[in-house]
């Protein structure tokens, strides 16, 4: 915004929650805002113990963390020794990469099928030839939105070398049906993540939580921020927990809202991506017309992002805003590729 | 609480602000909360152009991170190679010590003096002999309270080897008259932090900042968690900038605080150290002593800590609470010391 002098922008870009948090969250939260002044609980206890029979499990197999991109910090630093390699789709959710290079670690990739799928295959393949110490997967997958069922991530896990440890960032699996999901799994070579910034609508609290065995947590205890959980972020996905009807209004509004972009991608002749997430990618042939769309939109005050590594790189990824601003897009969009195509 | 069994506590062991946040603040934030979908800033941008000014800085200067504890991180992960080592003081904050080790550094260590205060000539002569990559300097200290005249943190630091960074700690500055402490010095040797934790009373935020060159911010940049700063927070510090006043009231109800404590601990005929911060450490002679005291107290229901190391082993720290608080305590001292002694 700053950048581009916008006084206001459609902010589609960052797959936020454009339904914002629980309305009794944010009661909850406002009620304890005046005991700011204490540190959150270091040990998220209550969040924990509401969490773990949701996950099926204890709350010794729970690590609560400033958000996603803090307990991948953790997983990094504690499970890949410098110089040894992890692995990753090429042009998945930036922030594991970000973390293998500053933690002197050795990035291996590979790329998406065509059709914007993860290589299952392609990705056992890579980690039996160079059997990495960390294996990533967003599913469902962030930028292309496309689900792996759980058979697949299933057979990926058992394929794996003995010395991988598969790394399951499910930001966005509240957005899936719980019988599509990977049933609870405890294992020692299995750190599952969930966020929530997402179906939530907290991406500005930063909390998230690592579910694994009670040795890989007391692991991220060694090293993680001891009273680095924001208190009253606690306090808002402790009260959205409580509060279902509106995580599961959210995620029927999500759906309604990526289906009104596929009839927009599809009146524009435009395939797309079938998404599990709260975005959708739209395929604009080739790179340079997306950046080009890109580019367009974003002088007219729309922000959205683009893949950066192919065969994403011809794709535009919106975020599902609000029914206005939906169709708000819907108008912009069509006048930008008016705009590029002349 | 959970492990004592107290439905209440008289909670003065984490140097929390009893005054809780500004009310400005707090509204400020409360009005926010709706927006809490969105993430933060990653370039507390208005934070950092309103702490600015304050420093005779730029922005450029200036690094927000989730509480001194995470920059600390950053420090010590960014210039401190695993093996090689950082110096402090024995026993002082001991999160410095808990990264070292996280990062496989090598922690050396000079104890305070016996007078409680910060042994610079110490720390010196053990920098010019070990040529630590860091050396870690509370001031105002915790846990004993000490403070170092600005004229004796510049000779520290002039002092130092030149491969040697200084960080310097100044969590409680804000309790100390600006004249006081060290003029605004933009180092590549010199790392300050500050945090919105005590005299602005957001703890549970988390929330603080360094100082440094624009390299040096630079350095960090590459590392940090990029949304890793909770949005509320920046927008209730940003707040609490704009209220002074209160800001103003919290110190000076502190040092009232701070003073009733030192007439408590005189007419139990016990030392204790002057403090320029929010708590008071009380001499109990002995650590056996002090720890019989502060067990009785946490059967009492009053949360206190106390130093572990020698020569502060032998007292007990208790934060400023409120005035009923501070009169409480006043009663269950008197009463822990008695059956100690008895």
């Amino acid at each position: 915004m700053r950048e581009g002098g916008h006084r206001s922008l459609l902010r589609l870009g960052a797959n936020e929650s454009a339904f914002g948090p629980s309305p009794t969250a944010v009661a909850a939260m406002a009620a304890e805002l005046p005991r700011l002044s204490w540190y959150g609980d270091p040990e998220s206890y209550d969040l924990r113990a509401a969490l773990a029979p949701r996950h099926g499990c204890a709350s010794e197999n729970i690590c609560v963390g400033a958000g996603i991109d803090d307990l991948m910090g953790l997983a990094v630093r504690a499970f890949l020794a410098a110089g040894r390699t992890a692995l990753a789709t090429l042009g998945t959710y930036p922030t594991f990469s970000y973390h293998v290079v500053g933690y002197s670690g050795n990035l291996q990739t590979v790329p998406y099928c065509n059709d914007g799928s993860v290589d299952v295959d392609g990705l056992v393949a890579a980690a039996r030839k160079i059997r990495p110490a960390i294996v990533y997967l967003a599913n469902p997958d962030n930028p292309s939105g496309t689900f792996l069922a759980a058979e697949a991530v299933q057979q990926l896990f058992e394929a794996l070398p003995k010395e991988s440890l598969l790394f399951l960032d499910e930001a966005y699996a509240d957005f899936v049906e719980e019988s599509a999901l990977l049933p609870q799994l405890i294992d020692e070579r299995l750190i599952r993540v969930r966020t929530f910034s997402k179906a939530y609508g907290m991406a500005g609290a930063r909390i998230g939580y690592s579910v694994s065995t009670a040795r890989n947590v007391e692991t991220f205890q060694k090293i993680r921020l001891q009273y680095g959980v924001n208190r009253n972020a606690q306090i808002g996905a402790l009260a959205s927990l409580a509060d279902m009807p509106f995580a599961q209004y959210i995620v029927r509004e999500t759906a309604a809202g990526r289906e009104e972009y596929y009839s927009l991608a599809g009146s524009l002749r435009c395939p797309f991506l079938r998404s599990r997430t709260n975005f959708v990618c739209i395929d604009f042939n080739t790179r340079e017309r997306a950046a080009a769309v890109l580019n367009r939109l974003l002088q007219l005050g729309v922000f959205v992002r683009k893949p950066g590594a192919p065969p994403l790189d011809r794709f535009v990824r919106i975020s599902v805003g609000t029914a206005p601003e939906r169709t708000e897009f819907g108008v912009r969009l069509r006048r930008a590729l008016e705009d590029v195509d002349r």
